[in-house]
């Protein structure tokens, strides 16, 4: 492990400053030190990355399918060093590990389908169109890359939403050069997949810069990155205070760009009488939703709304218990535990009904909870209405239709909701419509974590969900926030 | 003609607050007094639209195309009377008035035609794609509407890009319910219009306040709109300085929200030496495109890049005399008129070769002008880089592609870029490609001026030629600015 920042193809260790990564799980920190890139660093690989777009947005998208199965390749010879890495930084489970490799292999794998099946790229030509006007001109429209884009590694995903994840992948298939600004956390992990991109880009011809690699403990780095002119779009993920400082940064440049964060959300559930009358064994899979991977998730469903019936006090109990007996799991890193606490803290305070807490046994470990409230106690707190990133959950138990509608519009955009019902329903259903202007997935009868890699999933949903609902940041429909069309007129084929 | 603002189906003028349109040819006021919007008003226009919202945007498609049908309807029953109207407030030509009416009608029905054709809203589901998971659920993907839009009228289109322009059609398509705030240039044009899109909404049932009208003189009414949490997206043409302040306003709500502001640009011009040895056919086409409606149009070619060659200067001074003798045409406004001649004075003071000037007989009317300048003097000059909105143009010559080349990075994203040549150029010429970074258009041998309605149209570009170049303006694509993914899982069909 060498500890380098990767500017184009060549390694750079210019700085001072250095981190190290840690086992969340003992805090032993690793011996690795990672060298910060310099500003001057940050600028060359921005000079690189803007230079290489102008050839690699121009390559036949079959050349960048052929770049992506290297990667593919490249990643699965160092599957084993990586999975272990993985789980050292991330506390996260061996199952976890190879479940986000196989997800990163096969998302880099069905971008390069793709491409070779000429998708995303088909011209539309004007040929078969009336036009009020007796003469038009002959116009195709194309569809090419933004320009270099800047990925920032997620702290809850260190394979398939970091350094070679769904970002990435999805801008390197859409044309466009990546710098990736490695998440601390999981420097290791991320210097070790940025190393197969690196040699699978050589190994296919790809310019130099169409990949960096950049290391930094503090904002710095990605700060100077996102305000830098050479760059044309940004790609996110993690919490809503960093997703709008990046926002906030990219609106106030000469040359705003986009920013795609996606910043995760209370993800409610409904769970209607008739369900709750046979819960029983949906039990365990909904307590795992809650605190899997101690709750870090994007789709953890923070809110759960329960009509009242005669089951509901033992469901709410049974569910409680669950939760609090789940066990306890080591989260990511022990300022994300301690952010967890905080909020945890500040909402256990509120004014609540009831609260089922498990055991806690080590420094870096979230309390599993699952707070009780009336529907009046949830309409009238905000701190009740926020996500808490974490094994944290609130009930919210209601009367009829009128109060669930009642509490589900104080609800901020959001990534999913839950309907758990015997009921038919479609989308003309009014809780259906409604949450169709809240959400960017209704799942019914099923849990939001698990997101599917497909072209028909949205995951992403209306600010503060993510930073512009118009778009997903899984499957295939992610390229479409990386790519700008061109009309040519008066060209032959 | 009433001078009341229209919120949903009532008439208002609360406000104290008044203004008049007038002729821009004579000066003269007309007799209607515009009531402002009082902030009340604009409160009442966003609850009405979110409270239709609810309905419009589950409407079938067919319901919807039903009325942008029935709008086309009421426009051209009061044909008449609003190209009268248009021409007095506008000093545009009868021709124009009937070309910008008919462009209005025909992106009416054609995107209701594209809507009864079932375009726009088909459903993507993964019932036929493979997954690395054994199991993955059933997801079907479709589009709806983003939440109520604000339309600023344009000044430059008083029909084909304000009231029932683009902007506004697309958005209802879309499912969005519309507030226009009408361009006080021509309040009158604009609320004919509204009159007929009302009428149409109550013809074909669609609910109140899926159109509010809005009148202003002043910034406030806009800035209060785009700053409202009801308010989902909004549509602008016209200046920089205009289209930025509303992005920058938008960016900082609590829920940022997009701005799709189209802001004109220079729209450069490439005449290589093989072009220029036969140019004199096209000497008047080009000097059209420059100064016709006193040059008031986006794509207006701001720079013409001139390949050195014997009969250079030639072409020079012809283009230059037909620029000066075109005949001046009245500016849409005494300030656009102002505006105009302060940056035409500007340049013209720069330090320049030549230039070629027209008379000018009125108040409100624009110096037809041609500059000629060294390719040195151009890259050295920013003043000479950047949009003088009017009938004034700047020929940069250059001696080899290297020395073109270098011109061309100096320009910021603009919507065309046009190449005069014998060559034949496909894609995949460097030229071609350089200008597709920085254009959304670029047109072999034509003039950039007539932008085709179209799915194959891109009028958008990079910024600054509009806020986000990833999208259209113009054509049926313009829908997807208004559009986003929900996704169902486990429905059934």
């Amino acid at each position: 492990m060498h500890g380098q920042n990767s500017i184009g193809f060549q390694r750079s260790a210019e700085g001072t400053l250095s981190f190290k990564s840690s086992n969340p799980s003992s805090g032993e920190k690793f011996q690795t030190a990672f060298i910060q890139a310099t500003p001057d660093e940050v600028n060359r690989s921005v000079e690189l990355a803007a230079n290489a777009f102008i050839t690699y947005n121009f390559f036949a998208p079959q050349r960048r399918a052929h770049f992506l199965n290297e990667i593919a390749v490249q990643l699965r010879a160092r599957a084993d060093e990586l999975k272990s890495m993985f789980c050292v930084e991330s506390a996260l489970t061996a199952e976890r590990a190879e479940q986000e490799l196989q997800r990163t292999i096969f998302q880099l794998e069905s971008f390069a389908k793709a491409l070779n099946e000429g998708e995303f790229f088909a011209t539309i030509d004007n040929s078969n169109e009336d036009n009020f006007l007796a003469i038009v001109p002959k116009l195709q429209r194309r569809m090419q890359g933004v320009g270099p884009v800047v990925v920032f590694g997620a702290s809850n995903f260190p394979l398939a939403y970091s350094t070679a994840g769904g970002d990435t992948v999805s801008a390197l298939a859409a044309g466009c050069p990546v710098i990736v600004k490695a998440h601390p956390f999981h420097a290791g992990t991320s210097s070790m997949v940025a190393e197969a991109i690196l040699v699978a880009a050589q190994i296919t011809q790809m310019p130099e810069g169409v990949f960096s690699h950049l290391l930094a403990e503090d904002f710095s780095v990605g700060q100077q990155l996102v305000s830098h002119p050479g760059i044309k779009a940004v790609g996110f993920t993690g919490s809503l205070e960093g997703g709008r400082a990046l926002m906030d940064l990219a609106a106030v440049r000469r040359e705003p760009i986009p920013v795609f964060a996606e910043m995760g959300s209370v993800n409610p559930m409904i769970l209607q009488a008739d369900f709750i009358a046979k819960y029983e064994d949906q039990l365990d899979s909904i307590a795992t939703s809650i605190c899997n991977a101690a709750g870090q998730f994007c789709t953890q469903p923070g809110l759960i709304f329960v009509e009242e019936c005669p089951k509901t006090k033992g469901f709410i109990t049974s569910l409680g218990n669950r939760v609090a007996d789940f066990g306890t799991s080591t989260m990511l890193h022990s300022s994300i535990a301690e952010k967890y606490n905080a909020l945890r803290q500040k909402a256990v305070s509120s004014e609540i009904e009831q609260v089922f807490e498990g055991e806690i046994k080590g420094e870096n470990q979230g309390k599993n909870t699952l707070l009780v409230v009336t529907m009046e106690q949830f309409c009238s707190q905000e701190t009740l209405q926020q996500e808490v990133f974490g094994p944290f959950s609130i009930v919210i138990h209601y009367a009829n239709q009128q109060e669930l509608f009642k509490g589900l519009q104080k609800i901020a955009g959001a990534l999913t909701a839950s309907v758990f019902t015997e009921e038919q329903m479609d989308f003309q259903h009014p809780l259906i419509q409604l949450l169709s202007s809240k959400v960017g997935r209704i799942i019914l009868n099923g849990l939001p974590t698990g997101v599917t890699v497909s072209s028909a999933m949205t995951h992403g949903g209306p600010f503060p969900a993510s930073s512009d609902g118009r778009y997903t940041a899984v499957g295939m429909g992610s390229i479409y926030r990386w790519l700008r069309p061109v009309t040519l007129q008066n060209f032959s084929q």
